[in-house]
């Protein structure tokens, strides 16, 4: 695994996260160097489920939205969970996030649900891109390029379908960090 | 209250139904004189959730989205919960019994994250209607016109916001089938 140190990458989460798209990308990039950061809609915790319903872990964050800084990091995660990405889509400063980072051309990795951020924000149009299969459609009306693969980079932007995904998610991450 | 006796109503579920949007709409349309059967993704019951993660209890449904015949019943309602909603518009069969009681000019009575369906099945194009907010920017690239209003009758199509819209949700459907 290539080494990621020096390199700080941020995940923002709400309340009903997918544990798995949390945690491997927190643990994954930890353990190959990078410092990892969780920012919440809310100070405190967030609840994490697996398969969008059962109730896994609180994770605790690293601090909110607000005091996420695009200048100060290297990569951003969105991860999915069709409660948690519902929550963070409608976020104005998690809408700014995105666009930032997007402008920045730094690695834009979002996964599952994740991807109805980006409808939010006005950054679907014109990108080649993955999700969760119901956001399909949404992807497709924002003028996105919908397609059925473990993992899409278009540019800066990579994007999975699923938790089953991972590997193939944070191995492109990864790559786009060195 | 307006007699429904003889009327028939349909709701179609899945998993994590928000409560209120499944449990109100049919209790007081029975209690109007409508009868109201519950139709699921699959047979047996549903989990139904407060607030869109705290689970509250199992219904019982009446049949499968198979078993439902639209030239059978008079109205349909399709409940929200982002979960259910989620799950429902990816459903073949519940994108065709809306696009059938849509093209029945039957009433279709659709709140909260239930619209997401509505998209899927192509439906939402041309047509005035309100929604969950976070739906807001998916219906307006469907070619929906997204208000923020209690209630919005659009021809056939009634739609509202979120279970406080339920009781001028209900009187609009009751309106429309007497």
């Amino acid at each position: 695994m290539a080494d990621l140190s020096g390199r700080t990458v941020a995940i923002i989460v709400a309340d009903f996260i997918e544990d798995a798209e949390l945690v491997t990308p927190r643990d994954e990039l930890s353990a190959a160097g990078a410092e990892v950061r969780v920012y919440g809609v809310e100070a405190g915790s967030v609840q994490t489920v697996e398969g969008d319903t059962d109730p896994k872990q609180q994770v605790e964050v690293d601090g909110t939205l607000d005091d996420l800084d695009v200048a100060g990091i290297d990569a951003l995660v969105v991860p999915g969970g069709t409660v948690n990405a519902d929550k963070l889509r409608v976020e104005r400063r998690a809408q700014e996030i995105v666009r930032e980072v997007a402008e920045s051309g730094k690695p834009l990795a979002v996964i599952c649900h994740g991807p109805w951020l980006l409808v939010s924000a006005g950054l679907a149009k014109g990108r080649r891109l993955t999700s969760y299969p119901s956001l399909a459609t949404d992807i497709h009306n924002a003028g996105g390029d919908w397609v059925d693969e473990e993992v899409v980079v278009d540019g800066n932007l990579i994007t999975s379908r699923n938790p089953g995904d991972l590997p193939a998610f944070v191995k492109a991450l990864q790559d786009a960090l060195t």
